[in-house]
C-alpha cells in the first residue's frame, strides 16, 4: 500500500506558501483569499512572515472564512540553490509546509515560489510514490478546443522511456479524475507522425505506449500540439519545457509584432484582438503546474502569478487533495507495474 | 582546400525541383518564375516532367527569360524512405539536379519535396564540407524585431557539444554574409537561462560556445525565442523540429481560437487582425530552410509551399549561390578547427 500524505476523509486544508512569487504576500494572500471565498469547500493555511501575512489579509474582510496564518521566520529566494536552501532553511514556509503535509497536519501545498525548491522538499519530505521513479511536472496548455496536459515541462531534462511511459499513466489518472474523459487521448510529442521518428528514446517510448493500455493515438508534431489532438502529451522535461514557454511566450510575441511590427491604422485593428485571444491564452486561467508522482499534493504557480493565477493554483490544490489523486494515482501505477 | 560544387564565378544558375511540394510543377514553376522574372540575376533549370513543366510554363510569358527545362522521368514522393528513393530512381528530379550541381553545371539546388531524400541526396552526392562532421537544417523563424536562424530543425535528432558548436559556426557565417551582421548574437536554447541548466550535452554545449570566439550571448529560453535576443540560435535537431513546427502552428492555432472559442462580435474583432498578423508569421518570406555544412547550395521549401514562397527560397538559392556561402562556410570551419 502506498503511504499518501494527507489521504482526505474530511474538508481537504490546503497550505499555501505566502512568500512565493515575484511579489509575495501582497499577491498570494488575495488571490489565495478569492479561492476561499468564492469556491470555498476547503480550509486555507497561509505560512510565512506573519506581519507581512496580516497586513495582506487587512481590508479583506475574511473574518467569516476559514483561513489560519502558520508563522514562518525564514523564506526561500527565487535564485537559491535548492538543496542548499531546503537544508538552511527548516523554517522556511515552503519546508514548513510540506513538513506538514507529510504529517497529514495538512492536504496539499500551493506555491508561486521557487520551482527547484517546491520539487525538491516535495521529493526529499514527502517522497515518490511506489511505483514512480521520477516525478514529473504537469501544466496544461490552450488547444484550440480547450486544453491538454503536457508533462513532463522541467523536471527530468533526461527520461528513459518508461519514465515516459510512466508520465504518460499519471497523465491518464489526472484526465480521468480531474477532467472526466473516460478515454484520454496520449500522445508522445516528437518531430513526426511516423513511429520511427525521433530519437532513440522517443523510438522506444512509442513502442511502450503502443503496448499498453492507454488510448494511444501516436505522435504529435508541434504544429499540431495546440490543435485539440490529444488530452495527455508526454515528453521529457527539456523539450517540454521548451515547447511550454514557447506557448507562454506566444502572447507577448504577438503584443511585440502589434506595437513593433505593424502600421499605427494595423494597431488599432491588432490590440483589440490581442486582448480577446490573450483572454484564451492566459496561463492564470489553468491553475498552476502539477507535481506528480509524490506523495502528496503539490502545486507550483507562475512565479509570475496574478490574484487570479493564485485563486486558480490554490483552486486546483484543493480539488487534487478533494480527489485524493495522489491515493488514486498510486493505486494505479501499482495495479499496472 | 574543401572542394565545393558549384563555385561560382560566372551568374549563377539555380536547378529547380519542379516535381516538388504538395502541389508540384503547377505551384513550384510560377514560383520559380516569379524569382528570375522580378528579382533575377541567376539562370533557372526546371527539373522535371518535360510535358508537366511546358503546361505550366504556358501563358507565364517566359520567352526572354533565362529558364531551361531538364526532363527526368522520375520523381521521388513525400513519402518514400530516402536512402531507398536515391538508390531506386537516379533519373528523378532530386538526384538528377543534385549530381549537375556536384558537376558544377548548376550552382544552387532548391526543392519543396521530401526533407529526407534532399538531405540524403545533398550529403550522398555533394557530401560534407571538410571541417563539417554533421550538417544542419537551419529556418529563419520570426522575432519581435524581424527574424533569427534557428538550427538544427530537424537533420540530426542527437547531437553532441561539438556539432552543436559547429552549427552555431555556421550560423554565425550565414548571419554575416546573408544578413550583413558585423557580430551576430549566437545563443543555445535551453529550458532555463543559467549555465548550469539543460542536458549533460547542452551544460557542455554552452562552456564550448563560452570558449569560442563567436558573439554567444547565452542560453535563450522558449519564452524568449521569438523576442529578438539572438540573430543565431542553436539546438539539436529534435528540439528545433518541435520549436519551430510550434512556430509555424501559432497561425493555425490563432485561427482556430478565432473559429471555435471566440463570440460571433469577438470574431469580428479577431479575423481581420490575424491576416495582419499572419503576414508578419508567413514562412513563405522565410525562403525556405537551408541545408548548412554540405559541399553545394541545397535549399528545403516547405512541402506546403506557395507560389510566393517558392519564389523566396529560389531567390534564397540564387543568393547562397551568388555569395558562394559553401565556399565560406567551409574556409570559416576549416580556420576555426
Amino acid at each position: 500500500m502506498v503511504e499518501v500524505a494527507g489521504r482526505v476523509d474530511r474538508i481537504p486544508i490546503i497550505a499555501v506558501d505566502a512568500m512565493g512569487g515575484d511579489i509575495g504576500p501582497g499577491v498570494v494572500v488575495p488571490g489565495a483569499v478569492d479561492a476561499v471565498r468564492e469556491e470555498g469547500g476547503f480550509t486555507l493555511v497561509l505560512y510565512g512572515d506573519e506581519p507581512a501575512i496580516h497586513a495582506a489579509l487587512a481590508g479583506l474582510d475574511t473574518a467569516d472564512l476559514p483561513i489560519t496564518v502558520h508563522a514562518c521566520g525564514q523564506a526561500i529566494d527565487m535564485g537559491e540553490p535548492p538543496a542548499a536552501a531546503i537544508r538552511n532553511k527548516p523554517d522556511s514556509s515552503i519546508v514548513r509546509a510540506i513538513t506538514d503535509h507529510k504529517a497529514g497536519a495538512v492536504d496539499g501545498f500551493v506555491s508561486a515560489g521557487s520551482t527547484g525548491a517546491i520539487v525538491a522538499a516535495s521529493l526529499i519530505i514527502l517522497g515518490r510514490l511506489a511505483a514512480v521513479d521520477r516525478p514529473a511536472i504537469a501544466s496544461r496548455i490552450p488547444t484550440v478546443s480547450g486544453d491538454c496536459l503536457l508533462l513532463d515541462i522541467g523536471a527530468n531534462v533526461q527520461c528513459t522511456p518508461q519514465h515516459l511511459l510512466t508520465f504518460a499513466q499519471m497523465g491518464d489518472v489526472y484526465a480521468r479524475e480531474m477532467l472526466g474523459l473516460e478515454a484520454p487521448r496520449v500522445a508522445l510529442l516528437n518531430n513526426g507522425e511516423e513511429e520511427t521518428k525521433g530519437t532513440e528514446v522517443m523510438v522506444a517510448a512509442h513502442r511502450l505506449l503502443r503496448a499498453s493500455d492507454l488510448h494511444f493515438v501516436g505522435n504529435v508534431e508541434g504544429r499540431r500540439l495546440m490543435h485539440g489532438d490529444a488530452d495527455v502529451v508526454v515528453t521529457d522535461g527539456f523539450t517540454g519545457n521548451v515547447a511550454l514557454k514557447l506557448i507562454e511566450g506566444m502572447a507577448p510575441f504577438l503584443q511585440g509584432v502589434a506595437e513593433r511590427r505593424v502600421s499605427p491604422e494595423e494597431r488599432a485593428v491588432v490590440l483589440p484582438a490581442l486582448r480577446i485571444l490573450q483572454a484564451r491564452l492566459d496561463y492564470a486561467d489553468y491553475g498552476g503546474a502539477l507535481l506528480l508522482g509524490i506523495a502528496g499534493v503539490s502545486v507550483i504557480a507562475h512565479g509570475a502569478s496574478s490574484r487570479r493565477a493564485v485563486r486558480n493554483a490554490v483552486l486546483a490544490g484543493a480539488r487534487l487533495a478533494g480527489r485524493d489523486i495522489p491515493g488514486r494515482l498510486g493505486a494505479r501505477l501499482a495495479a499496472g507495474a
